[in-house]
């Protein structure tokens, strides 16, 4: 495979799509990003990376840090996560709070705001209020393998002064008695992780583990049990993308998280990782050029799982 | 692979979950069907079928038809379909009305009931009521190369008497203009799909171009282009097992069709088919020893996409 | 009080807002009539009749039918009645189904549309489908002492043209046992009773019932029961104007039953009875300037209960 | 009319149904009360006070507060506060949030717990966070003549301390814009009006107003406008009884508010005002014995609206 012409040509193919959409601007922080910027990395199981346009720009993860923490809390807690958070799609909004009050407390899959939110609890319970941004940070840059990635304070504290719907989603679940810990004290960590910033190459090297049974290419790591790996991508096919997942899993075919940073972690089991950041957003809140990419990428490699 | 030692390995293992659950007891044609069967079959790409147990038993496909109908409905209108159908997982129950509510009356996928509804409506309107439910049967029996499979007028007059709540969903589409022909009609082709009987064996056998990017490996006939077999398998996965479709992308990690009848139908791409049939119901009305079963498989071949 | 002086003060300030809002046009029989028109009659306990403007002119009646049909369903089954229809304010359109699937198939009340096929179904049992709309048109005739009131043929035939939205509803009651007859009878005889047409002053002759705890002012009859009497009152104050009912009772003050044909029927206990025409409708399909004539009415005649 | 014989014979014919239903437990300093005590006060126009039972043991008015706090935001904002809070009944649970969801923050009346959390937002822009409790006391205690009035600092801390369902609502407003005030404020007025204690008889006595046009017959001092009362009277008709209003008003007749303290207040305009107090509560959460004392009472009064 050609790697790297596949990427420049998804490069030049996608440019009329730069733009389309509309960057996050819910905190001031994110709404100041590029909108045309657009960057693409390749991560092979070979431990090759390939990369076009701005690869190396560092870009607000946002929700992929999901992922990240999904590993970490599985890691502490195995199945048993799964008694206070749903792996179903949920047919609603990211930031929705319907279902929640239909399903007492109980968020429906660890990717909406209100799951990701009970599995940073479920780290909290684990290392404490005080470590667990500390530790989400050092699972990343370990992944990454730099040390250059980092909580971006500004967003973290744009986040929490913005972050009402966020607080509203907590204290309901606390209500219900699913949160074990201080709400404000959850969601200083959520701010945190979701404030982390990456480049497209730091983010494909990062994943690396979901397409290689759980074990880092490079170091050699066991990072994930092989199960969790399967569970993991599972839940990034059927709830990746918020109200588009099934979207993706139809046009794309591969596990895949997204961010409202503008940033797509892709994983192809067995074969690679792909990392693709636009902040433009589509109205579901994923990147617009990113999931065509994406699609393109799927397209011209048919490394499309189905 | 020795897959008739996987298979019976599982009809072992999976004795004591036989009968957990609870039979569909809907309508009374398959309220008498045995709880305690169990049959399964795979088909590999090769053209071999393994079978273990009830495979030769003939049992009602029910919502796995919804499949096949899928797959003639995109050959006529391509992806033009999904003007009037969405392909995202709904978060709610099969027969769910709300979410046609919020959403003018498109329903979310193809695999829930209404959005069945629609499928056959398009069919319909290329082919003509009377012919449909005939085409359906014909592109049932020459993938399944029997010509044994046939639509239960018995079950078929039974979901019509007791189908009253299809006929609400029928209905509410109607009065929103999104369907074309007359709700009778529409439900009357639907209700007959829905009676088809095959065994497993006829059903993974059935199912094999769906895991041979659209041709059937035995006539070497182009069933459905391979855009159109990644697109359905993507539905399978995302939307397949109703509101458990999470769930069992999350333990099986393939794309996988289950039927009130107690069948299950799961692809493996480039690989095998699998079909397996316990008439016993889990609360979503998804088989449950069907659905631990294709778990074990999916353990012990390590054949998850995931 | 100067009864005539406050209808004709009425019909002059009223008159910027005639035309305001939309004349419903989901059958093609009503959308045909003028949206300027205007009238308004107050029939008093001593029997005396004040009109102004179009007050003599006919108009379908619409949903104001409910309340002569609920009479006489709770005449038949008393608050038995009550075990299959609710008596809450909905909270949600008049014509939604999503309130059905939460809460089995009951309405919320008798003056939603399900609510009121119910009403419509409980008379079936004890009249026959065949009798049913006679029975309706004779209690309206007997009610206005006008034997000029009719059921208007081509509004009841387009009714049941256009009239999914209510099959569905009817079907989904069905499905769940609530309805007790043939859905398609009952749906005859429904749109049957919403083709009703009266004049200004035959509704409120009509109601008067409903202001004299039961009797009828003219004849001496007993109509309704007392208790009957105050909770069809009730009924009206509090889900009277489908998802504005709130905003009647918040400034009129009366109960009241509208209807998409543009009438209301408002009711002063122990006074009189109002009934106002104007049928463009306001969004939640209740007649824009006739309730802003009450809102006037109860506002020159101090007559609001509150 | 005997008022006296009247409550007698309420009293009386009430005790088989006292202690039927639950007391309210989500706060332990509200379960500690006996379920079997019951008092009733009426006050007349002219001033007299007739009561049985336990009129004399101040219990805790929680959500009846709402109807005083919404003259009193009614008094700064006049009708312009209708633009952050609805009029229609809601349709669900005094606590639900999903219909917040639904229509932008805006809570559906002031009577369940978003709204009237909104009303005191209101109260709070205009007389800052720090009198505005004080303010609802001094209103409550000029209202019912009685210095006693006070608020349950246990009641309020335990209000506080387990009140995460009405921050969550709270947030939820807040990242809508609704509330304009911090919600943490917001909740701690909200809380402290929660938790007024006051006797049968001086609750009787503080919604005279009510009863009287707004003006307090002892006082002679004009309290609200007789359009606010006509008003405030319409919302406690259709949505004073949470998702029971209707049945309220079906079987009494009378406009009410409850709380979940197990007291009720209801209005006869121009007559007189009852206050009823039993702690035990039906499923909707309004005092079982309590709202059968008031139908009987309206029974034979007569004094039913309708």
């Amino acid at each position: 495979m050609n790697w790297q012409k596949i990427l420049d040509d998804i490069k030049e193919q996608i440019q009329p799509e730069l733009g389309v959409g509309k960057v996050a601007d819910y905190i001031p922080a994110l709404s100041k990003v590029d909108p045309q910027a657009f960057g693409m990395a390749v991560n092979t199981m070979a431990g090759e990376c390939f990369k076009t346009g701005d690869a190396d720009l560092p870009f607000s993860i946002q929700s992929i840090s999901k992922v990240f923490t999904l590993t970490i809390a599985l890691g502490f807690e195995n199945e048993g996560l799964f008694d206070r958070v749903g792996r179903e799609p949920s047919g609603s909004a990211f930031n929705s709070i319907v279902q929640l009050e239909h399903e007492q407390g109980i968020p429906r899959n660890p990717f909406i705001n209100a799951g990701a939110i009970v599995v940073t609890d479920t780290i909290i319970t684990h290392c404490g209020e005080k470590s667990t941004a500390n530790l989400i940070l050092e699972f990343a840059r370990n992944l990454s393998g730099s040390s250059r990635v980092h909580i971006d304070d500004d967003v973290a504290r744009s986040e929490a002064l913005w972050g009402n719907r966020n607080r509203s989603l907590a204290y309901f679940m606390k209500s219900f008695g699913v949160l074990k810990n201080d709400p404000e004290d959850v969601l200083q960590a959520y701010f945190c992780q979701c404030s982390l910033e990456m480049t497209c190459e730091e983010l494909a090297r990062s994943g690396s583990y979901l397409a290689n049974d759980g074990v880092d290419p490079v170091s050699g790591k066991q990072v994930a049990t092989h199960p969790h790996v399967n569970r993991i991508n599972a839940l990034m096919m059927t709830c990746g993308h918020y109200d588009m997942s099934g979207d993706f899993a139809f046009h794309v075919g591969l596990p895949g998280k997204s961010g409202v940073g503008g940033g797509i972690l892709a994983i192809v089991p067995g074969i690679c990782t792909v990392a693709v950041w636009s902040p433009a957003l589509n109205r579901a809140g994923n990147s617009h050029a990113g999931t065509l990419a994406l699609k393109l990428f799927s397209e011209k490699t048919n490394l499309n799982l189905f």
